[in-house]
C-alpha cells in the first residue's frame, strides 16, 4: 500500500502565521474582533487565497463566506469544511483560523494532485463565532441554522451601539447571496480542543462524538444582613456559613455523574459585600454540563433535590432559577466514522472526546450531518494570547480533515490512482 | 428606704422625638449627616436646651460640644456623659442621640431637685461619629484622644470634595476652644445595643465591660482559570471547590472560641466572575472578633494554621494578608462598678455585655476612665430607619446613667437628703 496523501504542513503553518499578523498583539495573540477593520483584512487575505486556488467565493447577507471547489456532480449535496476567522479581544492564533485555513490547504493539495471529487467541496468561514463583539456567540451559524432570525442577527449591537449590519456594511462584507440553507452531505470542523484532555493523554487527535449539554442556574441564598460585631453567631442567619454544605454537595454531582460531568460556579455576588457586615444574600451561578441527555436531566433533578433538602434544615433559604438549557449534541455517525477511518489511514493515536465548548458545528449539526476533529493546544489554554499548538499536531489534524473529506466527497474514478 | 431619684422619661422621650424631626425621613428614620445643614439645626436645638438649663457650653475646633454643670469643686476632674448627634444617611432616631439627650435629662433633673454635685458634670456631643460623610468613623473623639492629628481630621473630604474644616466652618461650629484633653474622672455613654442580645434575653440593661477586638484579613485562593466546559474536573484547580473545607474550618473558630467569638466573611470577589469560567482567584474578607486579647490572638494563630494546613493538601493555594487590628477594649473597673450599683439601686434585670461595634467611648477609654450602658433596640436593628426602642427601656437606661453619674460625681453634703 502506497503512502497516503498528505497535506503540506509547512505551507499551512505559513498561512496560519501570515493570518496571525493581522491584529497581532504584543503578547503573541491576535485581536480580530468580528466585523472590525482587522476582520476585514483577514477576510480579504482569505478571499485572495481562495481566488489564487480558483475557488468560487460567495458571501451571504450575514457575511458568511463560502468558497467552493466544484466536484464532478456539482448539483449533488457537497462536503463542507468550516470554522471562523474572528477572535476574542485577547485571543489566540489558532482558535477558528485553523479550521478555515486547513480547509484551504485541503483545497490546495487537491489542486496540486489534480484530484477531482465526486461532489463539490466547500470552505465556510462563519461571521462572529466568538460573540466577543456582538452577543450571542455563534450568531451567524445560528442564523444560518434558523436558530436566530436574520433580523435578530443584523440588529445586534456592540458596546458602542454599532449594529451588526452597520459594521458588516462598513467593511464591505454584506454579501449579495441571501442567507439560507445549502445542501451538504457532511460537514467537518477541525479545531483546537480548548481543553487539556488530549495533551494530558498524549494524543494528537480527538474524534469528537458530540458536544456537552449545558444547564445554567442562578442560586440565591437569603440570610439576614447584620453587623459583624454585635450579633452573636447563634442569632445570625449567615448565608455564607449556611451555604457551604450545599455547595459541597452540588460539587459532588460531578463525582456522581462520572468523568464527563462538569460543575462550575463562576459568578458570585455577596450583598451588600461589606467587610464588617454579614451578607444578607449570596448569588452564585451554577453551570452543569454532561454529554448525555439523561445524565444531564438526572443532574438537574439531583440539584433541585439538594436545594429542597437544604431548605428543610437551613434558615438561610436557597432559591434556584433556571437560566438556560442547551441540550447535548450528538454528531452524525457517518461523519464520525469517516473521521475514524481517516485516523486509521495514518494510524494516528487518538481518542473519542466530547466538546465542552460551543462551536459553529453545534448549530450546523441541527441541519446537516456534521462532526469535528480536535487537536491539542498547550496547557489546554484558549481565548488567551498564549494559545499554542505544534506544527506536527496541525499536520495530523489537517491530514485527518483531508481524508475525512475525501471519504465523504468521494473521488472521481479517474482520480483514484492519484491518491 | 425612700424611692430612688428618677429621670422624667416623658420629657426625655419628647426631646428625642423633637430632635428626630430634624432630618426626618419618610420611613421614620433620620438623615443628619455630620456637619450638614441638618446637623447644624440639631446642634442649635441642643445648644438652646443647654442654655435653658444654664449649662456652660464650649465648642472646640473640631466642633465637639461640651456643656458643663458646675460642681462644688469646679477644678476637680469632672464626670462626662457623651455620645453624638450625627446619623447615618438612612439612620435611626436613637443611635447617639439617646446618649446626648439622656445626659441633658440628667442635668435637668439635677436642676429640678437642686442637687449640687461634688465635681462638675459635662455632656459632650462628638462630631462625625458615624463616619458616613467623613471617613473614618469616630473621627473627632479619635482626634480628641490623640489617635488622629487635628490636621488629619480637618482635611478629611466628603464624596463631593468638601473638607471637614470647610463644612464645619460653613455651619458655624468651628469653636474657639482648642482641641485638647480635659480632666475627667469618669465617662459614661448610654447607647442602644445595635445588636439582638439584650432583646433576645429579655433584659432592659446591658452593663458594658468592653469592646470586642477586631482582626481583619484578606484571604486569596488562587486556582487556574479555565473554561467551564472542556476542562474535566480532575484537571481543574478550582479555587471555589477547594476552598469550601477551609472556609468551613474558619467558621468553626467561632465554636472553638466560645459565645463571644465572631467570624464574618462579608466581602467576596471571584475573578474573572464569569458564568462559564472556572474562577482563577477567589478573594474573601475575614473579620474575626473577640473581647479577650488572648482569645483573639489564639484565633489569629489558629486561622494561620488552617491556611498552612490547607496549602499542604490543596492545589489552589491560599494566601492570608492582615489588614487591620483593633485590640479589645476593657472598660474602667470603677466606672463599670458604678453602673452595676446604679442597676442594683433599681433592681433592673441586666447582664454584662461586650460591645461588638465601635463607639466614641472606645477612644475615650484610652485617655479617661470610661464605660457604656446599653439598652435593647428592636430586632437588634440599627443604622436603619426602622431602628426602634421603648420608652420604658429609655427610662431605665437614663436612670442608670443618672445614678452612675451621681456615684462618680459625688453629691455635696447639703444635697444628700434630696436624693
Amino acid at each position: 500500500m502506497s503512502k497516503p496523501l498528505e497535506i503540506n504542513s509547512q505551507r499551512l503553518w505559513g498561512h496560519l502565521h501570515e493570518m496571525a499578523e493581522i491584529g497581532a498583539t504584543p503578547k503573541g495573540g491576535v485581536c480580530r474582533l468580528a466585523l472590525s477593520e482587522e476582520d476585514k483584512r483577514g477576510r480579504d487575505l482569505f478571499a485572495s487565497w481562495c481566488s489564487d486556488l480558483g475557488l468560487h467565493l460567495e458571501v451571504d447577507s450575514l457575511g458568511n463566506m463560502f468558497a467552493r471547489r466544484k466536484g464532478k456532480n456539482p448539483n449533488a449535496p457537497a462536503v463542507l469544511m468550516s470554522s471562523h476567522l474572528d477572535s476574542q479581544p485577547t485571543g489566540g492564533k489558532y482558535d477558528g483560523v485553523l479550521g478555515v485555513l486547513a480547509g484551504l490547504e485541503v483545497m490546495e493539495i487537491l489542486n496540486e494532485q489534480g484530484i477531482e471529487t465526486d461532489v463539490s467541496v466547500d470552505i465556510a468561514s462563519w461571521t462572529n463565532e466568538e460573540g466577543a463583539r456582538f452577543a450571542p456567540a455563534m450568531l451567524a451559524s445560528g442564523a444560518y441554522a434558523g436558530v436566530f432570525t436574520e433580523d435578530f442577527a443584523q440588529s445586534r449591537l456592540d458596546k458602542n451601539g454599532v449594529s451588526f449590519e452597520e459594521a458588516l456594511t462598513s467593511i464591505g462584507y454584506k454579501g449579495d447571496v441571501s442567507l439560507g440553507r445549502r445542501k451538504y452531505k457532511a460537514c467537518f470542523e477541525l479545531h483546537i480542543e480548548q481543553g487539556p484532555v488530549l495533551e494530558n493523554n498524549g494524543l494528537p487527535i480527538g474524534i469528537v462524538t458530540g458536544v456537552q449539554g449545558i444547564r445554567w442556574y442562578d442560586l440565591v441564598i437569603k440570610g439576614r444582613e447584620t453587623h459583624a460585631g454585635p450579633c452573636p453567631m447563634n442569632l445570625r442567619v449567615d448565608p455564607v456559613l449556611q451555604m457551604l454544605p450545599l455547595l459541597t454537595e452540588i460539587f459532588e454531582l460531578a463525582n456522581t455523574f462520572g468523568p464527563h460531568a462538569r460543575v462550575t460556579m463562576g459568578s458570585w455576588e455577596m450583598l451588600p459585600g461589606v467587610r464588617n457586615t454579614v451578607p444578607g444574600e449570596a448569588r452564585i451561578s451554577i453551570d452543569l454540563r454532561h454529554p448525555g441527555t439523561q445524565s444531564l436531566e438526572a443532574m438537574d433533578r439531583k440539584l433541585k433535590d439538594l436545594v429542597v433538602k437544604h431548605n428543610q434544615v437551613a434558615e438561610a433559604k436557597a432559591g434556584l432559577t433556571e437560566i438556560w438549557y442547551a441540550p447535548p449534541v450528538h454528531f452524525d455517525a457517518d461523519c464520525i466514522q469517516a473521521v475514524r477511518e481517516a485516523v486509521k489511514t495514518f494510524s494516528y493515536p487518538s481518542m473519542e472526546v466530547v466538546s465542552g465548548a460551543g462551536h459553529d458545528s453545534v448549530y450546523l449539526a441541527s441541519v446537516h450531518p456534521a462532526t469535528m476533529i480536535f487537536i491539542p493546544c498547550k496547557d489546554g489554554l484558549s481565548h488567551n494570547e498564549l494559545e499554542s499548538v505544534t506544527e506536527s499536531d496541525v499536520r495530523m489534524g489537517a491530514n485527518v480533515l483531508l481524508h475525512s473529506v475525501l471519504q465523504m466527497a468521494g473521488v472521481a474514478s479517474q482520480s483514484k490512482d492519484l491518491l
